[in-house]
């Protein structure tokens, strides 16, 4: 399975939170120029909107809007078009996503109420129901499922039944999560989730996603002050003539198309999520076997990112572990929780068992190498 | 060099205003994945920034800002970004993408002026003056170089000399214009000027394009009420690590980079200019020929894209002669001007002035098919 990727000699696998490495179909499924308003592409759209609905498990009455852009603008999307200008949004923030969804509501003009946790812990559904039962009026709930920051898992199904609870709006940026985790828009009453092409779909980066309720859709419009950025319109386009109101990135688009595809041939999300836990499994427990301790909690972990502490050793050089490792053709993800360096390790894309095991030994080399050295 | 393009036996020959028929290397650009935080793909953005200022003819101060989505994304941008809040901005209308910016503009709550002439009638720059001379309030203009809606020219020049002589700031949808014709944003003296990496530039679709002055850009710090779409924003991070704010398509931004070079190769603007001149002439008096009447005075045409009425005869179907004429090998666009049906023939891409020809040829066959079975 592994040999279909040929991501190219020069090129390292990318264990990152994207973009990704990709199956070789879906990136040749660009080799083609397509004509945005012709038949054989319009019917590429509906049946890649029917694809995103199969992944979010066929939910009634729910619509899947691709649109131009990186996941970012599909969550600034939703925010802007579901949270009206007199709403207030109480944002759930255990990440840098979470903190970004605050600074787009408030840009935007809405009310924002944050309820912050550290990042290493997983939001108390217990909390949300206090925070809406002190604040009636709060209209919406924005909630991160996993936080790419740290690879945290949030009680998404807690979050969504006490939101449900109290009569909330519920907003989900599932972008670490849709493809893979169970993210089942209607089962946790939610208004909108929002995704990207380019995480556990597999695709190639340049679409974001949103799939919404069509009742909420229905009494968006005219919330959202960006003409690009509204998903009412951009919905209302889809089901008026089944085009892209404005010029979509057609190979982007057969990329994604393909990946959905090879998505629904490896056995949908349940399959696709027990391989990354397995290679979740093996990086996390062989770096631990290192040294390398992990930054979250086993029982809070995602398997779509591993977030470690770098060795307690004054001889650790975040930026030369990283070029070494870039050398032997893993590209890892250096970066800081807030204050805490830390490195991160990515497990989704085309990255197989027998990859994650061979990423071990290159730390393993590597670390051994630098202990002989100092 | 047709035989570079290779777009598929199965696709036809895009003439459209986009997406394009685009050089086979252009496309195999796209099948390599690339860490967007890493060394090798944050040199390939700074040399892309570059290659695009080159085609803007290197002018001092400003700065090439590509942004995800597609070229409508950045023309919002640009307009969230230069007008500021309190800002009014005088739109020059003569077709659907001015139009587009007069909505853009109202959503975005800036207080909006519109000067609007038909269809086939240039702006006058001696209006614009007037316009301008009459409403102090004005802060800001935006017009459109080539309108896409019918491949009419406005006079840029004179519009902006009107503008800079007036004290405004001129902001500029050069979506068709950038890459061939001459679009030098120092020398009008323009704020920032909008593009895409799917028109003249012949990349795929996937990215916009704002050329601002570093000027402007300073001073426009917290005027977008839209994270994703902040120009001032993107290019802060383009300046402090090279790096894209939020996830870039990087597939077609190496695509792009393909393209620029392919577009130097060419030599340049002025003759990819005369290639789409000659095409675009060879369509329009060939066509003409066979009694489809163009839409726009041949001074007002430019050769991005031409407009034909249909046949004055009630047996000539646009949905027949489209798909007759895509069973030939060859998309264009049926559609209407406001109230008058008519088609549309783009001139941009990987075309060819023996395409053209060929083109020519499939319209005479299709019309004399008609004829006889009339």
């Amino acid at each position: 399975m592994t040999t279909s990727r040929q991501y190219g000699a020069d090129a390292p696998l990318l264990l990152t939170p994207g973009p990704l490495t990709t199956a070789a179909p879906v990136r040749s499924a660009m080799l083609r120029d397509w004509g945005s308003r012709e038949a054989d592409f319009i019917a590429l759209t509906t049946r890649l909107r029917e694809k995103l609905l199969a992944v979010a498990g066929q939910p009634t009455g729910y619509a899947a809007i691709p649109l131009q852009g990186s996941g970012t603008f599909a969550v600034e999307a939703m925010i802007a078009t579901f949270v009206p200008g007199g709403g207030k949004v109480l944002v759930l923030v255990n990440g840098s996503y979470g903190r970004r969804m605050v600074d787009m509501a408030r840009r935007l003009g809405r009310t924002v109420s944050v309820l912050e946790v550290g990042e290493d812990t997983p939001v108390d559904p217990a909390r949300v129901d206090d925070a809406l039962a002190r604040d009636k009026a709060i209209t919406d709930v924005a909630a991160v499922h996993v936080e790419t920051t740290s690879g945290l898992l949030n009680p998404i199904d807690g979050i969504a039944a006490a939101v449900a609870g109290r009569g909330r709006r519920l907003l989900i940026d599932a972008m670490s999560a849709f493809g893979a985790l169970a993210c089942y828009p209607d089962r946790m009453n939610a208004s909108a989730i929002a995704a990207s092409s380019n995480k556990c779909l597999e695709g190639v980066p340049g679409v974001g996603i949103v799939i919404a309720a069509e009742d909420a859709l229905r009494t968006s419009a005219g919330h959202c002050p960006s003409l690009s950025l509204d998903l009412c319109d951009q919905w209302r386009g889809f089901e008026q003539n089944g085009q892209w109101r404005f010029t979509p990135p057609v190979q982007v688009v057969a990329a994604l198309d393909t990946a959905l595809d090879l998505l629904a041939d490896e056995g949908g999300p349940p399959a696709r999520l027990a391989r990354y836990s397995e290679t979740a499994r093996i990086i996390r427990s062989g770096l631990e076997g290192l040294g390398l301790r992990p930054f979250l909690a086993p029982d809070h972990q995602a398997p779509i990112i591993i977030t470690f502490h770098p060795l307690e050793d004054r001889s650790f050089s975040l930026i030369d572990f990283h070029d070494r490792l870039l050398d032997a053709g893993f590209a890892i993800y250096p970066g800081k929780i807030t204050t805490t360096p830390t490195f991160r390790v990515g497990c989704i894309g085309q990255v197989f068992p027998t990859d994650a095991r061979r990423f071990v030994r290159a730390v393993e080399t590597i670390l051994r190498a630098g202990k002989r050295k100092g």
